[in-house]
């Protein structure tokens, strides 16, 4: 049993650059740990723990109550934990050696402040890129409740003018939803070929087509050259060459840690450019903790080092830096950056690696994708989802997995987080016993039919080809494992067409010197056509996530740059 | 890699008995092994692999096309897996020595069939007690497609009158909501003192009052005793003593696994009834397999033989028998009991062992509840769920979890299946890194925060109290922390009231030389409450759940009997 011996403890002085996110949770959890401690708490804004991530949704009118993003206030925070909150307070230096903080008031006024323990959670600011014309009043970021009364109030005087979004992460999605909510009409430049990152590009193509299909004006592999005063808002130079005029612009192309009191203060900083700090939130000196958006965390899969702003992970440092600040061992064992984003009524999460990162690393991989529905088909509202798993194509331990879809998204993603956190394989997935009533999954999950189609994979049953590798070899042939009525509804160009329950039968039509690329619509029909097809002697693979994952692939901007 | 060399398999025949769930995953896992095989599935009833659990939702009418039920047909089966399916035949008996299976088919002719493994998925069959008046053709069971299309029928032909359901389990619940959907009154007798037997007392009471709301007349530890015919249908006379009319009953009581022809067959059964098998799903007879609800399966926390009926683990059972079968070694890894239940707008459910059967083995064990929001109390739509963890004392190992809400109750269920099989502690729950954004959850989402509550018990930084030991001992004071106003609303007889955030203030008031009882309203201010006592040296302990899990304990029945 861990258990600090809480009166033998010295009466510490504990300081906290930050309140909102780590920096409130470290505040809370040090006064629960400590009666004793004095505990003061310094923050920028006008505000601690305020709701930074229901910002969008007050803009765009969901949330109508904007006390409701107010978690907790100053005054709370000195009532129930007896901690002093000092807002519109910067710190503006740490001398490490008299441990101690120089900041300034609300008044003005430089006072220093000396700390036993020091806690720095001062998140990450909005990348403002040196952009002609950046600097004009209508153009936005969003990180502070300023910054979104200031977009509120833009926007409420206005009505049926474009609003203009620089970026396609989670602020730039959500921002989108928010200000066709409002009326406005959006276009979206995005500078990479696809929206939210985290993903792969053929697990966004839903996301692009949902943008699309709910009127944003969404311009992928574009920037933003330069804005320029126009007569009502801003005119945008595009990297196209296109201008466009907007009544405002929002920057939301990334998140930069905020490491200047640290840098300056001489503690290390990693590779990444966050504050270095080891498995106990502690920097680079003994004293000082370091939580949240500036801190550089272990990836959980590799333990490579790297910047991964999410705010449960802050929240749990905050608290485990509190721990350490008192006395309790406590660690952080690494942030795996399972992330979820609502794109109007679609959802798309990840968890763990992408390809993407795997391929830029090096590092051995198989993949599947599945398109089932998030339950009972017979059910009514049965929602189809696409899910993606990266596993180890030697053991089978789970790497990373996506999923895109209307319903159940959240669910899936959580299982399979959990079961990255566990280690488990590919195979464990198969095993997994999850709630089945025909409203909530199916008997065979998805999650457990994505550990099937990737044991089958894993374990040699079927080989996989996937979309990115067309064109077909002149050894190889297409071939379409559906119904004649789906192959002539659109199929992969050159692909044969003998569906499935006809294949026994029809054997004698294929070659036996050419290897079969089969497929049929999500990749059931084509794994079963390829047991028929190996166990009568054919060479043969199956598409992974079959033509539907097909289609996803070569919609996507970066499958042609591929190829 | 395990591979089966498929091309030296001798052809073998498999025989298939029952062919829904288990038998009909048994049967295409078989082809897809081998295309050699011959491949026979015996069906007593008229349809394969059809969806029972969507039958109430089609007499309910949230279910319009009932050939929606029909997952595969015996075509289908013929057309795609090349499996012989013999319907409306009934396996007579297995001649173990000759290995052959006695049938008789539609026409009545008897005939016998040899195999070389043999794969039984009997399922079990609704008990129907020896009740006066329990063969009246009013007097339903559903379990097949003929009970519901009889049911059906005679519901289309009632309005206004009364079903009475017999069993507050799986069926009893679906139907009271099907009833109800078409109109009918609702009576529904419970024996025991709660519905849906998987989850502990406390966990049903939401579930006891949404019957209610939604005008279903549930009568707990009550029984039916007798029925007889009455004017316009039946005269059931109850336990009670009370007479009610009804139209139609519905005997939903339970479960008894099929085991007659294993039985005859001399094959081994468990101590609870059901076919013994080893982890390949292996009778005590090597040629012959069971699965399904007729098998006992090993209870994963515990390891012992249990009846527990789910159609996931079929699903999963009946690929295992074939693997087997063909030769492939593939192993089961015990049944959780992961289930859940939709009650109007409700879910309820559980993983793992509950508190009822931990006290039954003696095992030792401690457990919170909470009653967090299904996502970001600040966006929308934020519905409270009740989730309660049951956990080793000493290692915090997880040893079941229940859930009841409106929203997010299968999700956190599937989370708590995942961590369970994955031997997590409580300890992990805290760090599980789970999807976040507003609509979907919380930084610290639900399952963290019975983490954060359980940790805290097992760290004994609080002591915990449960609502089933009130009164309070003489040595005891209860103290309510919460505010004036909600200890005016009513409160814990007896209760001292200092709200959390006087406390501190108020410390001088409360005596040292008794146990503080503390509580709040779902269990955070209490446990605030605590540690500001016990580091001023009173010693306490806080309600687990609050005043919320002290109201679902004292409304259940159950509770008022133990006292």
């Amino acid at each position: 049993m861990i258990r600090m011996a809480m009166t033998t403890q010295a009466k510490k002085r504990i300081l906290i650059v930050g309140g909102v996110a780590g920096g409130a949770s470290a505040a809370a959890r040090a006064r629960r740990l400590s009666e004793d401690a004095d505990i003061v708490l310094f923050e920028r804004g006008r505000h601690v723990s305020f709701a930074n991530c229901g910002m969008p949704y007050y803009i765009g009118g969901a949330i109508l109550d904007r006390d409701r993003l107010l978690v907790q206030t100053a005054d709370g925070l000195k009532a129930r934990y007896g901690i002093e909150v000092r807002v519109q307070t910067e710190v503006l230096r740490v001398d490490r050696a008299r441990k101690l903080l120089v900041v300034r008031g609300p008044d003005g006024a430089e006072k220093s402040e000396t700390y036993d323990a020091l806690i720095l959670s001062p998140g990450a600011q909005a990348i403002r890129p040196p952009l002609p014309g950046g600097a004009h009043p209508r153009v936005f970021t969003l990180r502070s409740l300023a910054d979104m009364d200031a977009i509120k109030t833009a926007v409420d005087g206005l009505k049926g003018c474009r609003a203009l979004i620089m970026g396609g992460g989670y602020i730039g999605l959500e921002m989108a939803e928010a200000f066709r909510a409002r009326g406005l009409e959006v276009t979206l430049v995005e500078l990479s070929g696809q929206v939210f990152a985290p993903a792969d590009p053929e697990m966004v193509a839903p996301v692009h087509r949902r943008l699309r299909d709910n009127g944003v004006d969404l311009r992928l592999g574009v920037s933003v050259t330069s804005l320029s005063q126009a007569d009502n808002g801003l005119k945008a130079a595009l990297s196209t060459g296109d201008e466009l005029d907007c009544a405002l612009a929002l920057q939301a192309i990334g998140l930069r840690p905020e490491t200047a009191l640290a840098r300056e203060a001489g503690l290390a900083l990693g590779p990444s450019g966050g504050i270095a700090v080891d498995a106990h939130m502690r920097t680079s000196d003994p004293s000082i903790y370091a939580v949240g958006d500036a801190v550089e965390v272990s990836e959980f899969v590799t333990g490579n080092k790297a910047l991964i702003p999410l705010a449960g992970p802050a929240s749990r440092q905050g608290r485990i830096a509190a721990d350490n600040a008192l006395g309790r061992d406590s660690s952080y064992r690494g942030t795996q950056g399972t992330a979820i984003c609502k794109v109007f009524d679609l959802a798309v999460g990840v968890t763990g690696l992408n390809e993407k990162t795997l391929k830029r690393l090096g590092r051995a991989y198989e993949k599947v994708h599945i398109h089932p529905t998030h339950h009972a088909g017979y059910y009514p509202g049965a929602a189809q989802m696409s899910l993606k798993i990266l596993f180890d194509p030697k053991d089978g331990l789970l790497l990373g997995a996506q999923a895109v879809g209307l319903e159940g998204v959240d669910k899936r993603l959580d299982v399979l987080a959990v079961a990255l956190r566990a280690k488990m394989t590919v195979r464990d997935l198969r095993d997994l016993e999850l709630c089945y009533a025909p409203p909530y999954g199916s008997a065979k999950d998805p999650v457990n039919c994505a550990g099937f189609a990737a044991t089958n994979a894993l374990e040699g049953d079927v080989r996989l080809w996937h979309a990115e590798t067309l064109p077909p070899r002149p050894d190889q042939v297409l071939l379409d494992a559906r119904t004649a009525g789906e192959f002539a509804a659109g199929s992969i160009p050159g692909a044969l067409n003998v569906p499935v329950d006809d294949l026994r039968a029809r054997l004698g039509d294929l070659p036996k010197d050419r290897e079969l690329l089969v497929f049929c619509q999500v990749g059931l029909r084509g794994y079963l056509a390829c047991l028929i097809l190996s166990q009568n002697g054919f060479v043969c693979r199956n598409l992974s996530g079959g033509y539907q994952t097909y289609q996803a692939t070569v919609s996507s901007p970066a499958a042609s740059e591929r190829r």
